[in-house]
């Protein structure tokens, strides 16, 4: 997605052109979800992902130097589906009423679409322990957040006093916070967490 | 603070009586704040504790099971620090308006009390990576939003509607959340972004 590469070691080392390679790197992620899932980040062995992918260890080398680029690997899988969904939601909008409503809408796409993804949690939490992860995090918001404003601006009466780009980087850092946050609790209380959060953003996005 | 001992291996083993015993304690957390504000959590050995310290190896593990009870000893600091200040601000508050206004306050205290802090930051994220002290972070955002309910819910009409708890439980979290990421940024983005904070605060707190 960015043109810079500022994490070598966590960038994939080869891109899969062969139809065997592609089967093997899809295999691959599908074994780090589901020994992320049962026991956490931490203790993911290349060597046991090599033998549940079905691939050889040399193989599994090819694409990914260590563990942390497993993880980036998953990390950018979140991040795009969230940047993507959020360009193909908001690239219509054509007021500031119809921008803050799709605001509220995106906090429960956001819940729904990440609540029953057993290792959003765990990758992101390892995220953040690993400073070159933590980068990628840091730049996904910075991209939304800028993405987001250059829908909103046209949209502000021109002499808008309103500090949009702290605004919608907010909006994007907390509702992530809020997210996560509602994810560890049940149901009814999760959905209380999330309707104040929308009820905070309501008529209030735009304003002065 | 609390009676309960959930978290038996971050636990302080034994309470310091003497007071050559109290001058171990103190020189072993200046030594803990030194070392990782040189070098972070990750780099804290326990041998390098006790020498930076002063004190033999066997008297560090006399209080201190491992490098996660230091952080948690650390960790325990801070929320003290924070519960305590809040529990002083906010008992003599009379009405609401009043209360509003010393939430908007409590966002830059929070902020000037931890911003200069070299461990604060790296604490609260050793904390993440740790499930027990993970707990410890849950438990003190409980207790300041039980503080604040119980101070708070008596000057509520009587027929309001509000989701005081979830309202208050997200001011606590968010503020956090809002703090560590001003900390981040040079001063000037930094003030932005606690005054939006404060703006999205004003206005809002107790109304339906």
């Amino acid at each position: 997605m960015s043109a810079k590469k500022p994490n070598g070691r966590l960038q994939l080392r080869k891109k899969p052109q062969q139809e065997r390679s592609i089967q093997r790197l899809d295999a691959i992620m599908e074994a780090a979800v589901e020994l992320i899932a049962q026991g956490g980040v931490s203790a993911l062995k290349m060597t046991d992902l090599a033998a549940r992918a079905g691939v050889p260890i040399g193989s599994l080398y090819q694409f990914f130097a260590e563990r942390a680029a497993v993880v980036r690997a998953l990390h950018d899988r979140h991040t795009e589906r969230v940047e993507s969904g959020a360009r193909r939601v908001f690239s219509t909008v054509t007021t500031l009423a119809e921008a803050e409503a799709l605001m509220g809408d995106a906090v429960d796409t956001f819940f729904t679409t990440f609540r029953d993804d057993p290792v959003y949690l765990p990758v992101w939490l390892a995220a953040l322990s690993d400073p070159d992860l933590q980068r990628l995090n840091t730049d996904h918001q910075a991209r939304l957040t800028g993405m987001l404003c250059d829908i909103f601006r046209p949209l502000l009466p021109e002499d808008s006093k309103v500090d949009l780009e702290t605004r919608v980087m907010l909006f994007v850092y907390l509702t992530g916070a809020v997210v996560r946050r509602a994810m560890i609790e049940d149901d009814q209380k999760a959905r209380c967490i999330l309707d104040e959060w929308k009820r905070s953003i309501r008529g209030t996005m735009f304003t002065a």
